[in-house]
């Protein structure tokens, strides 16, 4: 019997339910509902917008085959009727009705459902900073900020800029505004790192380095205090815990939380931390109303636990499951590992599953491996560099997660998406050793990153390779002077020259080859830590030492590839 | 107790299961033999040595920090003893011992072994071809050939290059010769498709017209009769089925068999395919001998039969598994799915797993899903077109393989690696449906291309979405006049003007958004083909007509993207 089925929100879920079940049930009737005038656009492109990358919003909005995506796209090529700058105030499920008021002319209309979807979204988090009123402070929550923003940049009066929060649209923010506008910009973080949450300390340093190679300011462990005025109602300064910093323009992009307001009212069960509760039909605690995207909370696959996670490809996919659910089907979202990437300048970021801190947080006993190395054969002359962070659980070697940055971040991509693939299938080391991905010179190495890093995870849990991360080497390298490490660098000469020229009694290089024939010169009252390019070659001098004798040995992962990515100097 | 292990052959998988045994036990003596001077080289790096974007042979034989790994180097940093120029000419498995010939002095000498392994890897095939050992006519198997080839070009003394065989090696050599040194070179195949085996008919169509478009020639479905000399021992001419081409250079590549020789005089168990058989272990039929790489027979993950796959990443993951066990472990190699990749000019192709070819002869009853659209979010800059052959078990949903080609070799590779990951667990569609691929416009589309993968072989496995490939709809298109179907180009007129304009009677164009409103225009009796862009449109308007009681509608997989990929013109 046909049905019809009303849609609240017509973003990335709402638009991909509808057409999802019209395509099954084409007999059924199905009402879009959003308050915006624009519907169905691309969040994740507005920092592309605002950059000049993508030059009008209307490609925001459009089909790959640059249809609009309006109102008239949706009943025409759908047959979805939508009602844009409509907003649904109330639902009465006994009722089965829900009540919507126009925004322009403020009419209000009940509309009876047979099935109610709720893809209400988030909206920014706005803290309680005093002047975050004033003209030129902006969130960066829809086509309106969007365009918002990029005008006042184009007017050419934005010169000096401030991004509060350096989680992934903070970042793209920073980007949009040096890379292309040449906006001088600098961004404000509570916590210590930027990406916070979502890559490790090391990680972070890499995207931190090349972020200031590229001339945006960071202010980490600082906070807003005020927004202060030009005396006119613009913004003019920003005060921070740490000083002031003048600024036509500032965007706050410390988070966002879901719209549940509808639903809670309604009665529906909402979660302590604020998201929609659903099952893995999608399913509200009302069996005839489903919910999903940014206003639901999530079950993580890796912890057990619910998780808050708003991003526009989970809703497409949420969508496609609401959709068939909603045509009688039995399709299930069973959880997410909370994959990501983003593009900083000419570095991509990327990850999968959970941090060393998150593993942490939810109770493993976890162990970070890290690797650094060429993308593809060493001899091919596109390569680029890749580190890789692999979170595994000590007693089990079960992967937990990684993360990585990379100068090709196709290639890095590639490499989360294998193990997103695997997480939710208790993904081990052993079965990473034993990957068997496409090899040729021009698109990686012989032995693929990932074999490297299931090598480098099980020579670790094996007890045969002892390791020391960048940041705690950097450290140890700071108190050197105290003489309880000895620096043993088995690089090439060539290659170490710098570092020996610079710290001739502390920083000693012999060759990796020529470890057998100088042991007299190393002596057996320190912890020997050795270092090479990558931590391949330390790994051969740690298993020589040990094999002569020496007790105390530690190898430097990811070697002096990762003291450079860092940016953790040694000189 | 310390051991002596003797390996046979020291290139990919000799020196890798050297390396990993002498760190699990230093204690032991290994000796390393070889019949060439150089060993442990990238023999998959020879075509980019050749094209000079690699521009030493040491390149090839170096590690990544630019040391070179000969005999020294293993000796003095992985304490492995090297014999190069030596032959190893039988083993006595009673005596456990090997004779071994130093082929400059012809001197003979017997070496007892604890535990050995054969790692001889393969040879090239070289048919009965009259002329065969003309001046000028090379295989492509180790570095004196790549020497020679690449010396012969550099003099200028080569104008026009023959290659037999467009398998990987072939094309790679092709792509060399023109893209970097501007010879006029023809590509003879005997079967009708360039890479043959891995990858599907279409999938060759799109690659075939790329280096066609780059100047290579190709004769597909022909055969070498003989190889015609200038009268001073040089080669001049190739004569085939078809007729002559003149040639100074002929590069046969069709194809290695494994070097079993030594392994079946000793009375080891070999495959009637020629292959050394071995367990999950990669011991031979005698406990005491290990055998890896080339020379071995594989087992299939999805077949369950054995199989011959000669790659550089195999050996060096058997390499690893042999170090292990000759070391007391018990590690397993437990088959192969099949990965590959290959970079032709500006193209990348990739698979993983069965093509639908294979999977038929296999004995499975398979489909196969063709996609074809933009490899990240439409709006950005840096898109390009990525098509890809899903492979499915119809009964069951079981994903059998994937092969694809792209603009961007990385990811491409990226979305194989993934399938790769996951095959051997069992991939099925709906879980591709539910891969949670990490996004971002700059490196995908918000639902990833695996994900509509997924969807589009669920469409079609559940009846939903009737499709036909593009081989087929050229095939009906070329009896377009006879009536019995209607092309029905459901795209936005602006786009559907240049072939409607050439077929006015026989390529009809209604926009799918317009669809409802002009269901008269269609014939109730005649079978409907649908076409757009990319096959989504096609399958909206499929839906709709069956909604409104059309019986036979089909709709073009991959549109008139896979049409242009292919060349197969409908003009």
């Amino acid at each position: 019997m046909p049905q019809h089925i009303v849609i609240i929100g017509a973003v990335a879920l709402g638009s991909k339910a509808a057409a999802r079940f019209k395509r099954l049930e084409p007999e059924s009737r199905v009402t879009l509902v959003d308050r915006d005038k624009r519907i169905a656009y691309s969040g994740c492109g507005i920092p592309f917008y605002v950059s000049g990358e993508v030059s009008d919003v209307p490609e925001l909005q459009s089909t790959s085959f640059h249809v609009l995506r309006d109102a008239e796209y949706f009943r025409k090529s759908k047959g979805v009727e939508v009602r844009t700058e409509t907003e649904a105030v109330a639902i009465d499920r006994a009722a089965k009705t829900v009540t919507l008021t126009h925004l322009p002319s403020g009419r209000s209309e009940i509309l009876a459902y047979d099935q109610l979807v709720l893809a209400t979204g988030s909206k920014p988090v706005i803290p309680p900073i005093p002047g975050r009123e004033l003209a030129g402070v902006h969130t960066v929550h829809n086509l309106e900020s969007a365009e918002s923003i990029r005008s006042l940049i184009a007017s050419g009066n934005v010169k000096q800029a401030v991004v509060v929060g350096a989680g992934f649209i903070g970042l793209e923010m920073a980007v949009a505004l040096v890379d292309l506008w040449g906006v001088e910009t600098t961004v404000i973080e509570l916590r210590e790192q930027i990406l916070p949450g979502v890559i490790g300390g090391n990680l972070s340093l890499t995207a931190l380095r090349h972020m200031r190679d590229k001339g945006v300011r960071f202010q980490l462990g600082d906070q807003v205090l005020s927004l202060e005025g030009d005396g006119q109602g613009r913004v003019a300064r920003v005060r921070t815990k740490h000083g002031e910093i003048p600024a036509d323009l500032v965007i706050v992009a410390v988070g966002v939380r879901p719209n549940t307001e509808l639903a809670r009212v309604a009665g529906l069960a909402v979660s302590e931390r604020g998201g929609i509760t659903v099952d893995e039909y999608l399913r509200t605690s009302d069996p005839h109303i489903y919910a999903g995207g940014d206003c639901v909370e999530l079950h993580h696959l890796l912890t057990g636990s619910k998780t808050f996670l708003p991003m526009g490809s989970l809703a497409n996919r949420q969508g496609r499951v609401i959709g068939d659910n909603l045509a009688g089907g039995e399709s299930r979202f069973l959880g997410v590992v909370g994959s990501w990437c983003v593009k900083l300048f000419d570095l991509a970021a990327a990850g999968t599953g959970l941090t060393l801190q998150a593993a942490r947080s939810a109770g493993f006993n976890p162990l970070s491996v890290h690797v650094s190395q060429l993308d593809r054969a060493h001899f091919h002359p596109d390569r680029g560099v890749m580190s890789l962070d692999l979170i595994v659980e000590r007693e089990t070697g079960r992967v937990l997660g990684m993360q990585g940055t990379a100068d090709r971040g196709d290639a890095l991509v590639g490499k989360v998406n294998v193990i997103a693939g695997l997480l939710p299938s208790g993904l081990k080391v052993e079965a990473l050793t034993s990957l068997e991905a496409a090899y040729s010179p021009p698109f990686s190495a012989a032995l693929d990153i990932l074999n490297v890093l299931g090598n480098a995870a099980e020579n670790i849990l094996a007890g045969r390779n002892r390791t020391i991360q960048v940041d705690a080497f950097a450290a140890l390298w700071e108190q050197r002077e105290n003489g309880t490490y000895f620096f043993l660098d088995c690089r090439e000469r060539s290659d170490a020259k710098e570092e020996t020229g610079a710290n001739p009694e502390h920083w000693i290089n012999i060759p990796q080859g020529e470890l057998v024939d100088n042991m007299n010169k190393l002596p057996r009252d320190k912890s020997i830590l050795v270092i090479c390019g990558t931590g391949a070659r330390s790994y051969e001098a740690l298993i020589t030492l040990l094999h002569n004798g020496f007790q105390d040995v530690i190898s430097l992962e990811g070697g002096m590839s990762a003291v450079s990515a860092t940016g953790l100097g040694v000189s």
